[in-house]
């Protein structure tokens, strides 16, 4: 059986990414320092390598590929961001890629994950189960299956971006970060063990689909309806295996956010911060503003997971009917 | 007669400025890099305390007042960056500060400098002439007149970003520098001078009004009608006289850019690089790509002014007719 990685993995990981992903900036601002009053780091892994972190896990799985595995490719599932780092992850180790998409996946999504060099195999999401396909592509091809966030090298690759965090600003009080199938939230969990061993953790999810806090709550995993929001990366069914792992023994909370607050935090980031934010980057930023004074003056960590998203669909974020108060 | 600053007076201002700026980030994207066809590195000033490059060289002007100075007060006119720097780097430094503005400037803008302590004064952008009202009040009230550009602190300060630029990637082939009324442009072509010399360097400013253009090629400054472009920081008539010592002697040439490309630099920094500009802030990379082959295979330096922008009017930029490829 599997067993979830320790903090001398996200070490390793740290090794095997270096010169390949960015050390993405960690920004602060003090209007939002003065409007939430205490010190806020923002990791920006929206400028990360083709836009958020998933790079990291993808490329550290990929990296530990025997020279077999190499040979016979990589397959995965994801309509997101996960599928695109394994496909640049793969193009640069040249292992050949194959990913399950949807047919409906949007355009630009499976452009992008086409110009990366990967195959491909499309699937009907009302009526085909996407892990079963890979699953058996994985069978009959001899390829690797490397799974969103259920896998320790996945999950000790996402760990990086707080261990460069911590590195950079020193301990925090806090530290929030979006919570969707739990490979950042865990991986990110070993970082604040190991690197600032008082630092709360709070992993924030959709509003929508509150499976992540009813199993930590409830001490096994829950699962749930694919949950209707615009945090497309946190639209998980359930927790994964290996991560509850760790999300059960070492984070405090998990907050959620309703798609209201995300619009809300996404324009404050491009408004005050300058950045673009997809839905589920804002999540962190979302869970620290709910718990409003509970934070106050303190030193607080948040992880923006990602900036992927369609500009018609930003911009429509940025000037709809949302209001900035709520 | 006043003189242009040397580098050693940037320097000083980097002096000064050490623990009040931001170190703004250098962002690269492979992506970019790779349509492009060379090496660039992005200075990302639209990151800067208060969105725009403008701190640096109010802050550093304000900083050299003397006692009497700070006790009797600052004023400036700007319906821009300008404005909300001054009087920021007058509130941090307990100065008081007097801003001349447009009535009719966007509330959001007004509410900002307000919000820094600053008081303001209205004027009819048709029939007054702001800097005689600066001039004005500073005689009548005692006030030191820091104009946007026009200044030896003020250039020295702006000088402080390419710095950092230089100090961060090293040498470059060329620099790109947004192009207004010239407080950037001879700024950054001090830093450049000093610390990579055989750096070019270009200043791009927007097609509708290429007064810098005309007073580079021509050995005198031009003035222009006010253009008619978003670039609402370019939208000057004439260069400064200081300013234009330094372009005249250590530009390299002077680029335009029309606002369709600056609409297009602006969606490829949102969707690629996930970053907000301000049409003013995308003069520098329209200018690249204005040159294309000609920079191929080059270490380019770009600067991004600010990111200060209303975000309907951004959204509706994002999401217009503006064709991704033109």
């Amino acid at each position: 059986m599997p067993t979830p990685p320790s903090y001398a993995d996200v070490e390793s990981a740290a090794a095997r990414l270096d010169g390949q992903a960015h050390r993405t900036p960690v920004l602060t601002s003090r209007r939002v320092n003065g409007e939430i009053g205490a010190r806020l780091f923002f990791k920006c892994e929206n400028l990360q390598r083709m836009g958020a972190f998933k790079f990291r896990g993808a490329f550290n799985a990929l990296a530990r590929f025997d020279a077999g595995q190499r040979r016979a490719g990589v397959v995965t599932y994801s309509s997101g961001n996960h599928a695109q780092a394994v496909a640049l992850a793969a193009r640069i180790l040249g292992i050949p890629a194959t990913i399950v998409m949807p047919h409906d996946a949007p355009a630009g999504k499976l452009a992008a994950t086409l110009e990366y060099g990967a195959q491909i195999v499309g699937y009907d999401r009302y009526t085909e189960d996407r892990e079963e396909i890979g699953r058996e592509l994985a069978a009959e091809r001899g390829l690797t299956l490397v799974p969103p966030y259920d896998h320790a090298d996945v999950m000790a690759g996402q760990g990086t971006a707080a261990k460069e965090l911590f590195e950079d600003v020193g301990e925090l009080d806090a530290l929030f970060v979006p919570l969707g199938g739990g490979g950042l939230l865990s991986g990110s969990t070993l970082a604040a063990r190991a690197l600032s061993p008082g630092c709360r953790v709070y992993g924030v999810e959709p509003e929508a689909g509150d499976d992540g806090r009813q199993s930590l709550r409830g001490g096994a995993i829950v699962h749930i309806a694919t949950p209707r929001t615009i945090a497309d990366g946190a639209q998980t069914q359930h927790v994964g295996e290996l991560p509850f792992e760790i999300i059960r023994r070492d984070v405090d909370d998990i907050l959620v956010a309703s798609d209201a607050e995300l619009v809300e935090a996404m324009r404050i980031f491009a408004a005050t911060m300058k950045i673009v934010v997809e839905p589920t980057g804002c999540l962190g930023f979302a869970g620290v503003r709910r718990l409003g004074r509970e934070v106050s003056g303190q030193r607080i960590g948040v992880i923006i997971s990602g900036g992927n998203i369609d500009l018609d669909r930003y911009a429509a974020m940025l000037a709809g009917p949302w209001s900035a108060r709520g």
